[in-house]
């Protein structure tokens, strides 16, 4: 076992947890470092890891560390972290905003390289970690000038070992597509059940709850989730979130603008191009969890 | 058999046909109206009716008349069609709005009663009838002053008998809610897409489309339908709608204006109170189509 490749995993939620128990299937020995006693009790009898601490000393011997943890603990690492990761060790996070955490970690380690694989999430916690989260998920890196490509090339080795579909990209472009695609319908979404639940009259605010069927249920499903992620997404992700909102608010207006004018031809064609866009952002909806 | 009431059910798509298929199982005769031959054909072969005709002098004897035509053809009836129906039969309509159809057919027949069963609108056409679309649904009408009380009587009976929620509303309460639960969606929905296919950058659109999982897939459903569903959503309820979407930019401006000013205490209350909103707006979601 003396070749046995080592990887430090910190934080076991979702995403660390689940990656625990893949690279433990691709052979590696996992290190977990968690906040808490009572979860590194349970990533153990769970099986996520093979070692756990609470302890960053741990992460001493370990060849490659994923950072699996919120972004604002990203954004403001524990400063016994930082001194704890090996200096040869390449270090990558799973963090859903990118420029932020590239700016952070730059000058925090030689080797950083910034990634997100695109998983659920819909669970959290110890107990959400499951095999197999990432097969078929997107996983981008997001280097600049300065990141080691021999570090970026072990994260796509492993992201790629783990059946995910390696994407590059830069953080302000990775950044703006998860805007769109991802946070802006979160915002989008729920402004529709404050529009319907703020509907002055009692009788129509009842009636409309009545009447609600699934075209409701789906548009405004992203809009009912867990506020923290909401806010999470919009703090860590402004100036991109904000300019997604912006381009979305025009895009309604040529629509508002069409039945305001009665102009059903322009309305019509508005709608057979939105109708024909849809097909392309699908290709991987089904397999995905976000 | 003479006791057995005669129902007249005018155009047999999905509405139509799934009406004609459950009101003969109530012990129904029913007698089919419709345009060409060879839906005639197909809607006999399909048994959706004992009797039809593409001649409205078919109506003659029926008790009771059910108009499952389009919105279009509702606020512009065959001049055949309303010569044709007994001043003694209950008719009824399906439009998905009231206030127009209410205000065209006050004066065509006395005992016209204006309703709304809500039901899927996935399919259409002669082959797209099932029996028991009706079951667990709502069925609005809204009547006005001048509403024959019997008439109503008669149509909620039916609506009774076919297993649909029966509910009793305005046309203007009607049409607003429809606006906020199923119209505005399709434009909130649209308008994502077009935001998200309209990026600039072909690599942040490539990578969106890449990156889209399910709450994107979700969030834009309704508005990747059918365009002439939609056209016809606004054009028939255009002051609704409009208002509905009026009522929709403000609550989406309060979002962002929160982010603006990073007032993420704001935020998070707001999204809270999104997400506590949702579940009075499900509590059918899982059994309609709409």
């Amino acid at each position: 076992m003396a070749d046995q490749r080592r990887a430090g995993v910190v934080g076991l939620g979702l995403i660390g947890g689940s990656l625990g128990l893949d690279l433990q299937a691709l052979g590696w020995e996992v290190q977990g470092l968690v906040h808490r006693q009572e979860t590194a009790d349970r990533a153990l009898a769970r099986g996520l890891v093979q070692h756990v601490s609470t302890d960053p000393a741990c992460l001493a011997s370990c060849d490659l560390v994923i950072l699996a943890l919120p972004i604002a603990r990203l954004l403001d690492p524990d400063p016994a972290l930082i001194a704890a990761l090996p200096p040869t060790a390449v270090v990558t996070d799973v963090g859903s905003v990118k420029a932020p955490v590239l700016e952070a970690w730059r000058h925090l380690h030689p080797r950083f390289v910034a990634s997100h694989p695109m998983a659920g999430t819909a669970e959290a916690g110890v107990d959400a970690g499951i095999s197999g989260l990432f097969r078929g998920r997107p996983w981008i890196a997001t280097p600049d000038a300065q990141t080691d490509a021999s570090a970026l090339r072990v994260v796509q080795e492993v992201a790629v070992a783990l059946g995910s579909l390696w994407t590059v990209a830069s953080a302000a472009q990775h950044d703006q597509a998860v805007a769109l695609i991802s946070h802006v319908p979160v915002f989008v979404s729920a402004a529709l059940l404050r529009a319907a639940g703020d509907e002055r009259d009692p009788e129509i605010r009842q009636l409309a709850m009545t009447l609600a069927s699934s075209g409701f249920a789906d548009t405004s499903r992203v809009g009912g989730g867990n506020p923290d992620l909401g806010v999470a997404m919009a703090s860590g992700n402004r100036d991109a979130v904000l300019k997604g909102l912006a381009a979305y608010r025009w895009s309604l207006e040529q629509l508002e603008d069409a039945v305001m004018k009665e102009n059903w031809d322009q309305l019509g064609q508005e709608l057979a191009r939105t109708q024909s866009l849809r097909p392309a952002f699908l290709s991987r909806a089904d397999a995905s969890g976000g």
